[in-house]
């Protein structure tokens, strides 16, 4: 076994605290990667305090946007080599058998895919373990390659929020011609709008307020709309081919995003609020709108997404602190105090 | 002015009574039209008792499923002469000029399409009254013909019920090698399960109860899955290309019949429901699954489901009623005590 140190939640809510575990020797097509930068997704905060109901195992290592370099690998590995750059994001594995597995569709793996931490390896031998640690080992299938010309720390982000982002806007036809609309600009939402630009879509971010009007244009957004505006709202009614709505709060008045979209529009949804919607659907019969939901993108779909980014120079607005930091950067997370993403720098773990 | 008689509702609310009223003298590209039938849509027991809200004009003759004989035409109408059998739908015009209406999609005119009832002529001249009487004048242009093998008492219901169906069906690509669900077998439900299957669809009855499941096979469905049986629904799960929902209950368990929905599936809601749904987006999100909405169908649309029902000889279950049987009708279509569509005869008038 190979010995593993990094961030753990010891059991549900509570703070993250160092913790020492093992991770699995390399098996035939296993990858062995020395960590270097880890970013701090929503998800990691709603996983740590259990507030979707999964009753996942503790301790828990979160972590699902992985940035490192190649320092071994099984002897039958034959897409990485040592010192290679390479990313993990949110799966480690999947049944690779399901008619969705075999479509390249492994995020909606029927059985399930294994998620990056709290989940069982399909063998049953131990509980993943995620990204806010040194290193970790995984099957070769699901690590992507992260290009030369994008720093690590910046690019950690990428294996989460940017395909989550860029996922929806490919499947969605995001690009020359197509207005596009990103609802909310955070940590999902700023790489939606650089995916969005550099992929030719007309660009409007959605904000409640008019605090980020100037980030969004540095962004590459074309237009900013403040949300909380009845009478600007209206005056963009029926005009988006696609909105990616990054914000996951169940309180959002969705009617009126809704009517922002062109008749066959669609609203896609990207993050889980932690209690139902309410919605009259009235203005999706109307004009025969769509709300759609989406989950982070397949392998060889989040591989297109990082040549794609490389092509582009496309990579996170990100704070890198100290993993000592992870409980206050999680504070500030909450409270949206933070542009746009937090990446932990492991050398100093 | 023509005199007209029917039924109307006085006042919001208020059971239907006998009425006498004028409509227009035929303008140039007007179609007079004797009504011989019309049916009974659960619309319009919401119009009449005002339950949307959208405070229409009264006194309110109600009905836009009407089939009738030419009885005269204005000078310049072209497509139609004295004796065709003709229908008219939901809509009697629209503005014609803004974007949907260029692509022959009057239903989802951006203005607002002119209602068969309950609206305002374009031209400020009168009220709309709907065909729960003995003649109607058109224009031309938003006259359907009815195809001469298809009796105009079971033709009727096909102005809405049919398209209202159809539209989503072709919509949403319905045909060979594809699963449609059709939640709730009534008077929309019905024509879909008849339409759906002449498209070459495997068509499954989504119902509450066993009641039905004769009927559904009758009707040409393939399959009939009891809704409240959460075990059976599991079995269906992650197998529907296409749901067409005509339940318009608010208290419908939206998420399990999401889950219901291939990667991709669709469902479609055809009916308002008279209040907020209220849902998780998970089954959406976790499955790329789609939540969309439809209305009617355009001029164009609605005149190729009616020469798709010619061909395939496709009509409504009904029974035939006297107009003076209109307020207990009702009251059966609230109880869903009607196999499939009550239509008044307007002979009886």
């Amino acid at each position: 076994m190979i010995k593993a140190k990094g961030y753990a939640s010891l059991k549900a809510k509570a703070p993250l605290t160092p913790f020492s575990f093992e991770r699995r020797d390399p098996k035939d097509h296993d990858v062995v990667i020395d960590i270097k930068f880890c970013g701090i997704c929503h998800s990691d905060i709603h996983m740590v305090r259990d507030e979707w109901g999964f009753a996942s195992p503790f301790p828990m290592v979160p972590g699902h946007e992985i940035a490192g370099v190649v320092r071994a690998v099984g002897p039958k590995v034959t897409k990485y080599k040592v010192g290679d750059h390479v990313g993990v994001g949110c799966m480690v594995d999947s049944c690779r058998e399901c008619a969705h597995c075999e479509q390249d569709l492994e995020n909606y793996c029927i059985p399930g895919n294994t998620g990056t931490y709290g989940a069982m390896e399909r063998d049953g031998s131990a509980v993943t373990q995620g990204g806010y640690s040194d290193i970790i080992v995984v099957n070769e299938d699901f690590v992507l390659r992260i290009p030369d010309n994008l720093p690590l720390d910046k690019a950690a982000p990428l294996l989460c929020a940017g395909i989550t982002t860029y996922s929806p806007l490919r499947h969605w036809n995001a690009g020359p011609g197509k207005k596009v609309g990103v609802l909310g600009l955070g940590g999902l939402g700023h790489m939606a709008v650089k995916i969005a630009s550099a992929m030719g879509a007309h660009v409007v971010v959605l904000s409640h307020s008019e605090k980020k009007r100037e980030d969004a244009k540095k962004l590459g957004a074309h237009e900013f709309v403040v949300t909380k505006d009845a009478e600007v709202l209206k005056q963009n009614g029926l005009s988006f081919d696609l909105i990616i709505n990054t914000v996951s709060s169940a309180d959002l008045d969705m009617a009126s995003f809704f009517n922002l979209l062109k008749l066959d529009g669609t609203l896609v949804s990207v993050g889980a609020p932690d209690k139902p919607l309410t919605f009259h659907p009235f203005p999706l019969i109307m004009m025969r709108r769509n709300y759609a939901g989406s989950v982070i993108g397949s392998i060889k779909e989040t591989q297109e997404m990082l040549d794609f980014c490389g092509k582009h120079n496309i990579t996170s607005e990100i704070e890198v602190i100290s993993p000592k930091q992870v409980n206050e950067a999680y504070e500030r997370v909450l409270k949206s105090d933070i542009r746009y993403r937090f990446v932990l720098d492991m050398s100093q773990l």
